[in-house]
């Protein structure tokens, strides 16, 4: 704990030049700490707004994985292995969307609202009490004034004693109000140390929260589903090259055909060009050569 | 493993009207495919957005809590307390910030990447195939056209061997973009179902070791952090409620005054206001009196 520095409450009467000038000391510091929690709780809020579009974009992902299954795939219809690999992993994804759901609300509560609070409570009220002091003092020096210009005859009793009440009475308001502004200007010393912790805690406890359970909920789901979606995905990379290398060789063996396969024939009457059926009518043909 | 359907290679000779409306089945399914990959694409492509922006956002905390230190307070100057967990805070944010990083990459490497590899590779070489098909298909058509117009009589022997010989060639051209048109649709079924696992592999390997490294930090870092900034946190609230209380009780007692504190002194020369020095001047009288 550092020495905390102070405005004795004493000096608000006296309101010295140097206690006004120590005033403007913790006045700079104030305006600094102001500018200095805007910056941070702009940081903040995008760290928050971040982990809140995470959140939405994997709610997206989630339906979207989904929706393999609503295609209507002619061919892939009976593909009950990857879509229930899809379906499961998208059950996944929603555990895991609601982490960072919760992320994102532990964020928005521990972090980003005391940070706020901050900013609306503390810093605010430090400058409405600056203006009301500063109110406060033009009011007993306008008053001060209207003292000066008293005629010094013993005349006027009245009109002097209503000059003096209102010195007094202005007086002891700027002395309230100067109090006030000490009181709060000194608690900020305090609450300003309070105020850049408070956020952190909120911060550190979300992460500690939402890895923990990450952590807790991947172990479960995710490592038995790598295992099985990773074999099935090199069941299909065999299959595939095998099915590949066949139609490979199909292939090769089709081409390697003599021209007469394409050749129409001559003694017959030439095919009508009927678009794709072309090649047809001449296959038939040499069918029955 | 469904029955996975296919294009017989042998129909591409004869092209059948059959084949064909097999072959309109396969194309629709592409169609299919290729508008829901791009979709999910778009899905993943914003988690990685997402993800990538909370990177950014760590960074920027991180920097933020380390010019703490670099404000000028005046008075909050020897607060070695919170400055030093304020480092040490941003050092754990920084760490935090690793594994975002981290994370991002590996989404970008393992999700989004396999995907546009699909999208850009696989569906786009269907398309091209197709066109060249078509292509094939007309200048067969043509040459049929040609063929069928030569004139019956055995003359001009020379001519009906050119175009003879350029059916055989458009004809073979054709077969052969047909069975490369069939083989990748066929091969498509097997590449669909690998390309829609692929990219949840590596989401889920990014996310089990951003959740294990993750948590490992926090319960390493944060958790000492979290009772260290608490209990001083703590201390300080402590501390500022003292104040608070003693300020407080000054205020009343030094707000419960006589008037005659706040009022001139009627014998003397009225003190000349000088803004705040007013006051000043008459407790100084006060003093005296």
């Amino acid at each position: 704990m550092p020495a905390v520095h102070k405005i004795l409450l004493d000096e608000a009467l006296q309101d010295s030049p140097q206690t006004r000038s120590l005033l403007s000391v913790f006045e700079e510091d104030a305006g600094t700490l102001t500018d200095y929690t805007n910056q941070l709780l702009q940081s903040m809020q995008r760290v928050y707004g971040a982990q809140s579009e995470m959140a939405l974009a994997t709610e997206q992902l989630s339906t979207q994985l989904l929706e393999y299954q609503t295609q209507n795939f002619a061919l892939g219809q009976g593909d009950v292995e990857v879509i229930g690999i899809l379906q499961d992993f998208s059950k996944t994804v929603v555990e895991l969307n609601a982490l960072h759901s919760e992320l994102a609300t532990m964020l928005a509560n521990g972090m980003v609202f005391p940070m706020v609070t901050f900013r609306e409570k503390d810093l605010t009220e430090i400058s409405t009490l600056k203006d009301i002091f500063s109110i406060a003092s033009d009011e007993h020096e306008a008053s001060m004034v209207k003292y000066s210009r008293l005629p010094k005859k013993r005349e006027n009793d009245k009109l002097k004693a209503e000059v003096v009440a209102e010195v007094a009475y202005t007086r002891r308001k700027q002395h309230q109000a100067s109090m006030q502004y000490y009181c709060s200007l000194n608690a900020l010393q305090h609450r300003q140390r309070a105020a850049m912790l408070e956020p952190l805690l909120g911060y550190s406890q979300a992460q500690v929260n939402f890895f923990k359970k990450g952590a807790d909920l991947v172990s479960k789901k995710m490592d038995s589903f790598l295992s099985r979606a990773s074999s099935t995905t090199q069941s299909i990379q065999a299959r595939l090259e095998w099915e590949t290398e066949e139609m490979r060789a199909t292939q090769r063996e089709l081409l390697s055909v003599e021209d007469t396969v394409y050749t129409p024939d001559l003694d017959r009457d030439p095919p009508t060009a009927r678009s794709y059926r072309g090649p047809a009518t001449s296959t038939s043909a040499i069918k029955r050569a």
